[in-house]
C-alpha cells in the first residue's frame, strides 16, 4: 500500500489519472467468435512467430557479448552462445520439458522422459489446450536458452568451454524445469498465487542467480581489481555489435513477451498481446532514457553501455507483467529497471563480483523488482507470495548451481590459466582469432 | 501525362504491356468473408507484425550510420539512436498519437493528450476500427522513430547528444504528428486527394527536411570541404555494418509498406499485402541495379555504399504507392530512385551541405520523386495535389525545424568544438570508445 | 533397408522406440474447418512470413561471407550479395518464375514469360491454389536468390564482380528454374515420386554445384595451396560477423523449411509447420555439438568456422524432409551433416578446390546427404529415386554452369590480375575499403 503511494506519486507528472487502467470499450456482444479450429491456428501462429522472435535472442545475447568482451576472448563467446543454444534445445527435448509441464500436478516436478508430438498430417485440435504441441515445445525451449545465455555473459573471458557447455545441460535439462515446474507446470508455486507473466523470475532471474553462483565460484578476471580494491575498467571490443545486440534482444521480447499471452484467436487476447507490445517496448525506453539521463547527471558523460543495458533492464523489469499495467506504471517499471543498472553496476564492482556483461544486474536484480511489483499493476497478485516465489526460485538456483560448479571445479577445472587468461581464450581454446588482422590498439589489455 | 508518356517510353524495353495491371482474377464469389472477430484478429497481426519488422528498422538505421561514421564517433551514433527510438516512443505516447488522430476532422491538428488503451481482457472489436488499439499505437509509433532515424544519420560526426535528443523529442512529439494529421489523421491534405500511402512524404521527406535544416544550422564537418572547394571523403568505419543495416531497413519495409494496407482480414486485402512486398521487393532492387550500373559508368568502379542507398531510395521511392504499380512500374520507380542518389550526393557537396550517411537524397529526395509519381500509376491521385502536398509538408517542416534548431543553438550550442570534434565524440561525450582495441589505420581522419 | 538398421543402431542411444513417431492424437472431428477465405489468407501469411524470414537470409549469407574473406575483400562480399539478391528478384520476375512454373506438365520447362499478379483490391480465392499470388512468387523468389547466395562464398577473394553477376543472371533466371520445374513446377522428376520437401537439392545442391564448378574453373585464390600440397590457412576478417550470419541464417531456416509446408489454414497445416520449426531446429543444433564434439577430438580445440557450418549442414541435410523424422531421426540426419563438414573440408584442400567459406560442404555435400536419406523417414520416398534426382539435377547444373564459366572466362575473364588479388578487390573493384581505419594485423595475408 504504501509503495503504491509511493508509485503515484512518483507518476503524478500529469498523468497521475492514468494509472487506473482506462474502462474497457463496450464489448460488441454480437460478434462471432473464431472457431475452435481458427482459434487453434492463431494460437500456434503465435508460438511459431513469439518463438522465432525469441530464438532470435540468442543472437542478440552473442553479439551483446561478443561487443562487450575483449576481441581475445570473441571467438570464444561466439561458440559458447551457439554451442549452448543447441544443448539446450537438445536437453529441454531430452528431459527438460516433460519434467516441466508433465504430471507436475500441484507438485515439485513432472516427468523427466522425451517431448514428443503428433505424426504428420495430424490435427492437433484439442479443446483444453488448442494450439500444436510442437509450436508449444518451441515456444518454451526458446526461453530456456535464453537463461542459459545469461549466465554465458557474466562468466565470459575466464571459464573455459566445457564445463559451461556441461552447466548449460545440466541448467536447461534439470534445474530451469524444474522451478519452471513450480510456476508455469501448474506446481506448488502457481497454487499459492505467486504470478511472473514471462519470467523476470522464472528465465531471467534464475539466469542470473547461476550466473551469480558462477561468478563467485571462478573469481574476478586477472587484473580486473587491484589490490588496493581500485577497479580496472576493461573495454568491451565492439559498441556497435553490442548495440545491435541490444535491439535483437528488444526486437525478440516482443515475442517473449507477447507471445507468453498464449494465445491470440479471441479479439480479446489479440488485444492483450498488442497491450503487451506497447509496455514492453515503452518499458524498455523509459529504462534508456533513465540511464542516459543519471549517467549524464553522475560521470558527466552518458555511459552507452549503461544506456544498452538500461534497455535490457527496463525489457526485464516489465516481464513479470507486461499485460496489466497502464503506461505510465510501465514507463515507471522499466526505469527503476534502468536505475537499478546504474546504482547496481558499481555496487557489483565492490563486492569483487566480476560481471563482464552486467547480467546480474539486468537480468537478476531488475528481474527481481519485476517480479516484486507485480502486486502494483495486477490485483491478482500479493507482495508476500511474490517475494516467496523470488525467495524459493532463488535459494533452489542459488544452491543447485553452487553444487555443480563446485563439482566441475573439482573434477575437471573450470577456469584456464594464468598465461591462458592473459593469451585469450580464442588463441588456447578455440584456435581463430576473431579479428586476425586488427591492430592491437593501445587500449588493449 | 507527358510524364506518362515518357515513361511508358522508358519502360518500353519489352515489358509495356505489363504497364497496365493485369486483368482481375475472377472473383470466387461463393466465398464466406471472415467474420468480424477474425478480420479483427488478422488486422492486429498485421500491425504487431509489421510493428515489430519496423521497430527492427531502428537497429538498421543504427548500423548503416555506424558503419558509416568513422570509428571515434560509433559510441554516439549508437547512444543517439537507442535514444531517439526511446525517446520517440514516449513523446508518441504522451501526445503525438492523438495530436495526429484524435478529432483532426479535416483539420490541422488533433488533441495532445496521452494516448489509452482498453483493460487487460477486453475486446475490442469496433466495426468502424477492427483491430486492437494498442496495435494501431505500436505500428504508428514505430514510424514516427523512423523520422527521427533520419535526422540522426545526417547530423552525425558534430551535433552534440541533448540537443539532438531534444530536437528529437519536438519532431516526434509535435511536428511529425501535425504534419501527419494534415493526410493519415484524415486533415486538409486528405480531403484534398494528395495520396502517401506508407510515408514517402510523411515519413522520409519529414525527417529528410528536418535533416537538411539541421545540415545547414549545424555547417559541415570540419576539413570536410576545402577552402577551394574540394571534397575530402571521410570513409566510413565498417562496410560490412553499414551493408547489415541495409538489409535490415530492407527487411523493415515489408512491415513499413505492407503494414501500410492496415487490413488483411479479407482476401482482398491479403493478396494486396502481398503484392506491396512484391514492388517493395522489386523497386529495392531497381535501386540497387541502378547505381551498381551507373557508378560502374561513371565512375569505372561499383560503389558500395552508392549501392546501399540505391536500395534504400528504391525503397522510399516505392513507399508513397507501393501498391498500385505494376511490376516494371515499380522498378522503374525505384531504379529512378537509386538513379537520383548517384546525382545529388555530389551535388549536396557542391552546395557544402554534409549529409555523412546520404540520408538527404536517399530519404527526401526519392521520397519526393515517389510521392510526385504516385499518379503514374494511382488514378485517384493528382500531380498536382501531389505537389501541394509535398511542398506544403516541406515548408512546414523546414521551418518548423528551422526555428526549433535556432533555439537550440543560442540557447545551449547544439555542436561540439573543433577541438572535441577532431578527438571524436565517442572520446568527449560518451567515454567509451567504440573500437579500443583496433589500430588506428592510415586513412584514419 | 540396411541403411534402416544402420540408422537405428546409431540411435540406440535410449531413444530408439522414439524413431517410429508417436501415434496421432485422436482427432477431434467435431470441429468446423476455417472456411476458405480464412485459409487463403493464413496461406498467403505463411508465405509472407516465411519469405520475409528467408529474405533475411540473404544478409545472412552476407555477414558469413564477410565474416570469413579477409579484410580486403570484404566491400566486394557485400555488393555481391546485395547485387545477387537485386539481380535474382527481377531475373526471377522476368522468366525465372514462369519458367519453373507455369505449365510445365509433367515435362522439363515451363513457359518463360514474366511473372504478373492480380489487381490491387482483387480477391484471389481459388480454391485450387488458395493464397495470393504475388505471395507464392515473394516465397519463391527468396528461395532461387539463396542458390545464388552460396556461389557467392566460395567463389570470393578473387572473381571479378560482373562476370558473377552475369553468371548470377542465368542460374537464377533459367537454370535453377529449369531444375525447379522438373520437381516443384510439377515436371518428370515430381512424377517419378522424387522427394526434395524445401530444396536440400533443388536449392542448396544447385547452388553447390554451380560453386563447385565455378571454383574448379577459377582456380584457388594465389597463395592458398603451396607447391608442396600443404594448405595455407587464410583466416576470415570477422568471426563475430560470420556468427550473426549463421543465426541469421538459422532464424531465416524456419521460414525456408515451415513455408515449404505451403498451408497452415488447417489445423493439422499449422501443427505440420510447428513440426518441421522443431526437426529444423534440433537438426542445426546437432550440427553444432557434432562439429564441437568432433573439432575437440580430432583438433584438440573447438574451431568456431566448423561449429558455425555445422549448423549451417545440419539445416540444409534436413531441408529435403523436416516434417517427416521423429526428433531423433532429426538429431541423427542433423549430426551426420555436421560431421560431413567436419571431414569433407579437409578434403576439399586435397583436391585444391579452394572454398573460401566452406559452402560446397555445406551446401552440396549436406544437401546430397539430406535428399538421399528422406526415405528412412518418408515411406513415400525411394532411395533410387532420391539418387536419380540427385543425379540428374546435378548433372544439368554442372554441365550448364561449366558452359557459362567458360564462356564468361572466355569472353570478359573472370578473375582479377594477380597484382590486384594481392591488394585486394575492395581497392581495385569497388574503391571502398571496408575498414579504412583498423591496423593491419600480423596475420595480414
Amino acid at each position: 500500500m504504501r509503495l503504491t503511494n509511493l508509485f503515484a506519486a512518483t507518476a503524478a507528472f500529469g498523468a497521475l489519472s492514468m494509472l487506473a487502467a482506462p474502462p474497457a470499450l463496450a464489448q460488441a456482444a454480437a460478434q462471432t467468435p473464431a472457431s475452435v479450429d481458427v482459434q487453434n491456428i492463431f494460437n500456434t501462429l503465435l508460438f511459431l512467430v513469439g518463438g522465432f522472435l525469441v530464438m532470435w535472442m540468442a543472437a542478440g545475447f552473442t553479439m551483446l557479448e561478443a561487443g562487450l568482451v575483449r576481441s581475445k576472448n570473441v571467438s570464444m563467446q561466439c561458440v559458447k552462445n551457439i554451442g549452448l543454444y543447441s544443448v539446450a534445445g537438445i536437453m529441454y527435448w531430452l528431459i527438460g520439458y516433460n519434467l516441466m509441464y508433465s504430471g507436475v500436478d500441484g507438485g515439485f516436478i513432472g516427468t523427466p522422459v522425451p517431448a514428443s508430438f503428433p505424426d504428420p498430417g495430424a490435427a492437433t485440435a484439442d479443446p483444453e489446450a488448442n494450439y500444436a504441441a510442437a509450436s508449444d515445445w518451441f515456444f518454451q525451449m526458446v526461453f530456456v536458452a535464453t537463461a542459459a545465455s545469461i549466465v554465458s555473459g557474466t562468466l565470459a573471458e575466464r571459464i573455459k568451454l566445457w564445463p559451461f557447455l556441461i552447466f548449460t545441460a545440466v541448467l536447461t535439462g534439470i534445474f530451469y524445469p524444474i522451478t519452471g515446474a513450480w510456476q508455469w507446470g501448474g506446481g506448488w508455486l502457481s497454487e499459492m498465487g505467486f504470478s511472473d507473466f514471462a519470467g523476470s523470475t522464472l528465465v531471467h532471474s534464475v539466469g542470473g542467480w547461476a550466473a551469480l553462483t558462477g561468478a563467485i565460484v571462478l573469481g574476478a578476471r586477472k587484473g580486473k581489481y587491484g589490490p588496493g580494491g581500485e577497479v580496472h575498467v576493461m573495454p568491451g571490443s565492439s559498441i556497435p555489435l553490442a548495440t545491435l545486440g541490444t535491439f535483437i534482444l528488444w526486437l525478440g521480447w516482443f515475442g517473449f513477451n507477447g507471445g507468453s499471452q498464449l494465445a491470440m484467436g479471441t479479439v480479446s487476447d489479440a488485444a492483450d498481446v498488442a497491450r503487451i507490445f506497447v509496455n514492453t517496448n515503452l518499458a524498455a525506453a523509459a529504462g534508456v532514457v533513465a540511464t542516459i539521463a543519471l549517467t549524464q547527471i553522475i560521470y558527466k558523460k552518458v555511459d552507452v553501455t549503461m544506456a544498452l543495458n538500461g534497455a535490457l533492464a527496463g525489457l526485464v523489469s516489465i516481464t513479470a507483467e507486461p499485460l496489466a499495467p497502464s503506461v505510465p506504471a510501465a514507463l515507471f517499471i522499466g526505469a527503476i529497471g534502468g536505475t537499478i543498472v546504474v546504482f547496481t553496476v558499481p555496487l557489483l564492482d565492490k563486492l569483487k563480483i566480476d560481471d563482464v556483461v552486467g547480467a546480474i544486474p539486468v537480468h537478476l536484480l531488475a528481474g527481481i523488482w519485476g517480479t516484486f511489483i507485480v502486486p502494483l499493476t495486477n490485483n491478482d497478485a500479493s507482495y508476500v507470495t511474490q517475494i516467496v516465489g523470488i525467495v524459493a526460485i532463488g535459494i533452489f538456483t542459488l544452491v543447485a548451481s553452487a553444487v555443480v560448479w563446485g563439482i566441475l571445479k573439482a573434477a575437471m577445472g573450470i577456469r584456464v590459466g594464468d598465461e591462458e587468461e592473459a593469451l585469450g581464450l580464442d588463441k588456447v581454446e578455440i584456435g581463430v582469432e576473431a579479428y586476425p588482422e586488427f591492430g592491437t590498439g593501445s587500449q588493449r589489455i
